[in-house]
């Protein structure tokens, strides 16, 4: 079965960058799939971003040799980067409170083979969606928080998550907020799914305020979590159309089909390793 | 040449509303051309709303009569209502500062017959647009405002106003706040783009705090201007997407063309009486 | 609890028809909660289309009274109405072959109480479907269907119709061509999803002529069926866009969320009474 | 003042093309400032497109000695290639008939410093518009055309763009067909805005047959012009909802919005070499 390599860089701009990196593919015979580029300027100097993706048949590097022959060119450029296999799916949590749309979404999808990954469990602090999750063959963890046991729940949910050798953390309407530890944890591998489209309406009950505002879209951001609240990289956000016919409750309606459109497509990118993230903004290379 | 009357009317709800209105249509011989209507709930009860457009061809009521016959019904129910005939197009006034882009298109809008409207007058306080205003044979008046002379500015702007019989104008990206009692004197008859989707980014700048905020849709808002700045009823948004690549001189020129769009169609709709305004929100019967 | 009545009416239009319906309505004590109104010009004069949404509470007609109470009117103006209620929501089918996508959109739709229907029965040529569909606690009926076995399986399934008595068919992607006798037996009651946006690409395999022509938006359309393949009156249609980079199969993956999205859109607003066929063509009152 | 470099290739595709051309910038001191790439495949074997801007500062290839450094690389690789720099503007001429809202939107954007280009003249049948063209300095020409002048017509066209050494020719709503002579002497250089979403409604009077389907959404595309009518590569295509409301004058009115969009967006591409065809189909590096 083919795979191919996906290899994420970024580093200080100069000259020459594509040049070296694709020669270093082409001396191991490599083929690129696809390339992308981007340069971030900057008044402190720009950095560079790029993307490709390599066949793995051919690429005379194997899997245990990649890190030593690339190790250095990249520090002859003082490169971040990380280099991920197609037949090695990332392993995916998703976390949910009682809100199923986003889940059964993300499910249905991965079980049609939209999503490139593996979903070792899903946990809820909720018992609600055990029989839904359950039918798709996948674990359910129910985690129940109140308010003093917080920090134990987070404990226990970071050791399944550990357990289970998970690296991308999907919050698919999961009403809690993660504290700086469990952030900390995780850089830029929690996507939350925000049902406003951020800045606007950031916090709690976007839909009701957005109608007593009286605005004529609403929207859904996709972002990675940081420590700041609903402050994260923005990955994805698309709004609807509503009109004054519209209640709280349209909204909510209308609004569950914008989410779960953008947390798959911001998952969906995420999985694909077309993520970079530029001092606060993302880089995607769709 | 046909006309026909628009009637705008807004009232405490209760049963019979339709009925009443419609049978004193029909009682004078009014050929309904299309009728929309609205019911705002609310804890303190319901308001109604309601467009006629009636034919004026074979209608009973002239208009000096209209009034007169309509105020027992009006009275009896409490009703606000308006109507205007389309043969009496409202007179538009457009005030701009140095972007050109909103002007341009409303001019080219309004000379292709977009615009049910006469525009007596464009204000400026910069002298550059006057030759591309006058070439579509309106008068252009440029009333310069600095720091120590803005209440007197405002004041001939007012007389201008007064002067020429307006009874809308447009801020097609006019940047000077206005004083609560130049607002005052033209409620829900002042409308603002504002170049951002609001809430977000309200205020000053709002396309470099975009970019800033790595957002990934830009948008514009078009809404009555109210004391408050930029929190009068909106009247109509849309957005445009956008990706890392934008810069901050890319978002200005997408949202140029989302800003021209989005403040065509709300004066479209207020020139053609389908805006209501409902304790800060707007009813649009598109 | 409360239900309410919705009334729909077309007839040729004259003066003096919103008057006499509403009147009709105030003179039983009913309160309109919503009125819409359209009226359809063509050469040999207008249509008159209305939809009343009248609250059920204090109305003064049962259930068995209102048809020969409205009779006379609508005798009088010549109208095609129909009444139905809100507490009797109507009984839908689902057709599907082998593609899940739409088919657990609107399961899921409908088991999040988005959809005011009851679902007796879903039927299939294949029974791949038959475990996702029972976990809805919907009977799964599998009906194969050969090349000589085609009119023998319409009629069974049009038994199966018959016996649960559905008011409303749903094709979700049902690959199979109904004769003129079902289609005759359901007018205005099919809905089929198209995955293009008809007229282009009428007919098979949309997604890989759309590819082949270079198009840069792919759409779906949820119609009515008709005798004429991929003619009948359009409910809803949307698109994404698309570009160089997408194979047939991304524009296929990508499709499928325009194609659930346009046809659970057309199906709630069939469900909600809100669609009339005007010599073709759609009257929507969203 | 700084200027960049615009190279575009085209070749069979193979391992190392990449390396090859970046090392080639590199070796000539290049910066590349973006970079794009895309492979296509087809059963005869893939085909590779490439576009990079290299900034001009510090390269070290004159402008006269760019293809012959270049010409050994490109030959190796049966490269397809040109070369364009960002401080020679190219020379646009614009067809039109009496329709002038594409023409006027591409003036206001020209004048705006939104199109890099210049435009040396508009070409008409009809003398309508020539003051609104002339109110930007640019000459007008009135070419009339009867059923028996056309050929003769078209000559005096074609010898006015070689007179003024136009290299795009934009048919901003230019009514006629031009010959295969025409065509067939600016290959992907004539750009045209059809009024509606190819393939639907190929050929005349778009807006009026969409109407009599009853479609939901209209639309507009941006293609060049081959010889088959209607049938050349898209460029961009958009739309725009419509409901039953909208008679076929809405649907011109609101169709102008979007014809116009389309339209700029398809010229800055092209303006800016982000274009190439593949085989009746286009790729374009947004």
């Amino acid at each position: 079965m083919g795979y191919n390599l996906r290899l994420l860089i970024s580093c200080p701009d100069k000259k020459g960058l594509i040049a070296a990196i694709s020669s270093f593919v082409a001396m191991h015979d490599g083929n690129i799939l696809s390339a992308d580029q981007y340069v971030s300027e900057r008044e402190s100097g720009g950095t560079f971003f790029m993307r490709l993706e390599i066949e793995g048949e051919g690429f005379g590097l194997e899997r245990g040799e990649f890190g030593g022959a690339f190790a250095p060119l990249a520090r002859k450029h003082g490169m971040d980067w990380r280099v991920s296999y197609t037949d090695t799916p990332k392993r995916m949590a998703i976390l949910v409170s009682r809100h199923d749309h986003c889940l059964m979404d993300l499910l249905w999808r991965w079980d049609s083979g939209e999503l490139e990954a593996e979903i070792p469990l899903v946990i809820s602090n909720h018992p609600d969606l055990a029989a839904r999750v359950e039918a798709y063959g996948i674990p359910f963890h129910h985690l129940p928080v109140g308010p003093e046991t917080k920090a134990e729940q987070e404990s226990e949910v970071l050791d399944l998550l550990a357990k289970y050798g998970v690296d991308l953390i999907v919050l698919a309407r999961y009403m809690q907020i993660l504290s700086p530890k469990f952030v900390g944890a995780y850089p830029d591998k929690i996507i939350n799914i925000h049902h406003s489209f951020l800045p606007a309406f950031a916090g709690a009950d976007p839909y009701r305020r957005a109608h007593e505002r009286g605005v004529k879209t609403i929207g859904a951001t996709a972002h990675y979590v940081t420590e700041e609240l609903d402050a994260g990289p923005i990955i994805h956000q698309d709004v609807a159309h509503v009109t004054h016919r519209d209640t709280v409750e349209d909204l909510v309606l209308l609004g569950r089909e914008v989410e779960r459109r953008v947390l798959a497509r911001a998952v969906r990118w995420h999985l694909q390793d077309r993520i970079l993230v530029d001092n606060g903004r993302t880089v995607v290379f769709e």
